[in-house]
């Protein structure tokens, strides 16, 4: 017999099977193209013993002992027609596991769904690429504790480790995992667009080559701003074109993708009532990169900015991407405990972060110390108020601000940092600006307001 | 016989009836609670002769004759009550007008719905407030084209007038007049936000009294700022609380509400993969304009940015107000085209923005410009590069530059203006930074990229 069945042997679904296989794991794999299943197993080399093909659901699921645990790893478009087919061949207490990257709204309505049949369901976020997959992903889980015991073994085997701890934990019910992985997501948009911002102002403000640019994003390899994406960073803009010889980066077009999962980030935070706004200036920043037509025309419409020339130190720099970083995090640990509220989570945010310090995309040395500060209680809620996280953004502010305010003046985009630098001036505003709109509600709106000495829902000496 | 039926006579219901009635429109009225009814008709004074009032949907609809109109104002968590109770005792032809704040995929769905049953449906934006639906509110009116004929004369008669012209028509089909309308809303965000950091930079940063601001605003109402929410500024600042006989802005809380259309508009942005972004930055920060208390630990917390002192010229600020209202502007009309092409609704972009022009709360003497502009095709679809306006621009981006660029340098929070102008500078980049982003995409997830030269859908030469 095996443990877990997975259905779907595409890149996924085939990375994290043989990395159960690796693990000793016994392991009966499906797909609707049998040729694909073939091709696993012929990969899989000595891990073969350990997988069993099998040609049809029915055969998945006689290979599995009860309560089965079985992986749905395939396209999101595919995962309620999966479910549909399999559900009714289940036993109540069986667990199915979806392992793709599913709105997190869809995983709330498939468990209820599932629940109902007496079924468990899980949907779980898996972060780091096939290479994760492969060899240790991140993975967040979320839905009914009970049935976390069924495969706990398996997927802490499987997953990441930081110091010997697994990177792989239940997180909350229904769609907590789904949820924690979309705002991971969020972000890492958040942290390529800061990155990408002090590349701009690298090449365009000091008019440096990759490789200088390269250089700076090696020299950062060690210290705070360790981490996977500034590793990647350097090693990118190391690397040549074999075609033209040139820096690759300098022959890239400059129109990036996405594939939603930023978006709803954002999207969710605002249904919650709030701003995820570091998050959704690196997504506006994409979505504005595939205008190219309109830049083009923009740039021989307007002229520069013509600002100074040169650029803020490279220590300068790395504060100010330390101190945008610190507070891209605390918009993302503020949104997960909103989300948390809202659905009755109960989301345990330092978990969220110590899952993150191996296997997925934004690991960070920075999470070890948000993972603590987690743990002791965010004051007011927020990250930026944790003593040690304060004490570095009281240390780092300064030269975020001269970033921002040297690029701006020479013209060059920085919305995520401009962003990020926004959020500390207003939460740090203990007297806003929003009195004079709430007068300008009641107006026109009569929406009332509330005076400060506390007198309520009053309605203003308006003359005409 | 009454020409069209209304139901709810609340606030915006009675305005709309009144208004009707003082046309020598005849109204037959209706409500759930018949003493609201009662409260109409007593009021209307010698218009109650155009008043019939209905206490059963049933005389409501005897009232009418056929095709029957029947607009309904009730709150938008009774709207599907409504309809549905209506519905079945319609007959083909007749149509139903739903006057509220409605998500316009609420309309979308509820158009199809009855439709389908052969009735008509129409949602329509009312702008102005209660004054506006009393004397004459802007319209913006979704739904088959068809059955505008039925209500046509009694809408143009009851709207706004700009220089003689009706500020009420028909746009497109289903929910092109909630869509509008929450584009409008989005827009007023962003503008009373622009205003408010205005004020803040004035307040905080010249340390001047809110007579003294007030002044500057007064000094606005002619030229090329001159707006509703321009006036209603001066106004508010002149005002005096009764009670402390201080400026009222000096003594109102500085927590702003919402009632949730700016953010559709920006929720809608992302959805259609752009984004909102100055738009956006008013909702964040009327988001956090609630979280007093952690703005208040925040400044306890971090030491003021300690720039210097002052603020710009008058003349400074007003051209950097004007810049950051055309860029807001321009983000609202690209929403519309988009949103337009992804719903076929074939919208006259010119037409919104001309019944924009009197009755609504972003009425402004810049709205004649831009409704020539998209009159005349807007280049690259971005009115920013329509030749009136790229020349206002170039003008005035400098004064918006300045002006951010001092704030921030004083660390006086100017989220919306920053915003306008990381867009513009954003825009007219013609080489972006998202080349890096494709690069990191392709490292950790295969994404691939394509390179400039045309070689397309590429992978990377990354070294380990």
């Amino acid at each position: 017999m095996a443990r877990i069945g997975v259905i779907g042997t595409g890149v996924m679904g085939a990375a994290l099977s043989l990395n159960m296989a690796e693990k000793g794991v016994a392991v009966a794999v499906h797909d609707l193209d049998a040729a694909s299943i073939g091709r696993l197993i012929d990969r899989a080399g000595p891990l073969a013993e350990n997988l069993t093909a099998a040609e049809t659901t029915e055969a998945l699921l006689a290979a599995l002992p009860t309560p089965r645990a079985i992986l749905v790893m395939v396209p999101s478009g595919a995962v309620d027609a999966v479910i549909d087919g399999l559900a009714p061949q289940l036993a109540p207490g069986d667990l199915i596991i979806d392992g793709g990257n599913s709105d997190f709204l869809d995983t709330r309505r498939r468990e209820a769904a599932l629940s109902e049949r007496g079924l468990n369901f899980f949907g779980m976020g898996v972060s780091g690429g096939e290479e994760g997959a492969r060899h240790g992903p991140s993975l967040m889980i979320g839905g009914r504790q009970e049935a976390w015991g069924l495969v706990e073994d398996i997927l802490t085997a499987i997953a990441a480790r930081h110091e010997g701890e697994p990177c792989a934990a239940w997180l909350g019910p229904d769609g907590a995992g789904h949820f924690v992985k979309t705002v991971h997501n969020g972000i890492e948009y958040a942290d390529m667009q800061m990155i990408a911002e002090i590349y701009g102002i690298m090449r365009d403000g000091a008019r440096q080559s990759a490789a200088e640019i390269g250089a700076m994003f090696e020299g950062w390899r060690t210290g705070p701003l360790s981490s996977y994406l500034i590793e990647i960073t350097g090693q990118i803009l190391a690397a040549e074109d074999p075609e033209t010889g040139r820096p690759a980066v300098d022959v890239i077009r400059d129109s990036a993708g996405q594939k939603g999962t930023g978006r709803w980030t954002v999207i969710e935070a605002l249904k919650l009532g709030q701003s995820a706004s570091v998050i959704e200036a690196a997504v506006a920043a994409r979505a504005w990169s595939s205008r190219a037509e309109a830049r083009q025309a923009g740039a021989a419409l307007f002229a520069p900015a013509g600002g100074g020339a040169g650029a803020p130190a490279v220590d300068e720099l790395g504060r100010a991407l330390l101190a945008a970083r610190i507070i891209g995090f605390g918009q993302g640990l503020t949104l997960m405990r909103s989300a948390s509220d809202a659905f009755d989570w109960d989301l345990d945010l330092a978990r969220a972060a110590e899952i993150w310090r191996a296997g997925c995309i934004i690991r960070s040395v920075l999470l070890d110390d948000i993972a603590g500060a987690a743990r002791a209680g965010l004051p007011e809620g927020e990250l930026t108020h944790a003593p040690a996280f304060s004490a570095m953004l009281e240390e780092t502010i300064p030269s975020l601000r001269r970033v921002v305010l040297a690029a701006l003046g020479q013209g060059l985009p920085v919305p995520a940092l401009a962003a990020a630098l926004g959020y500390h001036d207003t939460m740090r505003q203990a007297r806003g600006t929003a009195n004079l709109i709430q007068a300008q509600r009641d107006v026109f709106g009569a929406h009332g307001f509330d005076y400060i000495d506390g007198r309520a829902d009053r309605h203003g000496p308006w003359g005409a």
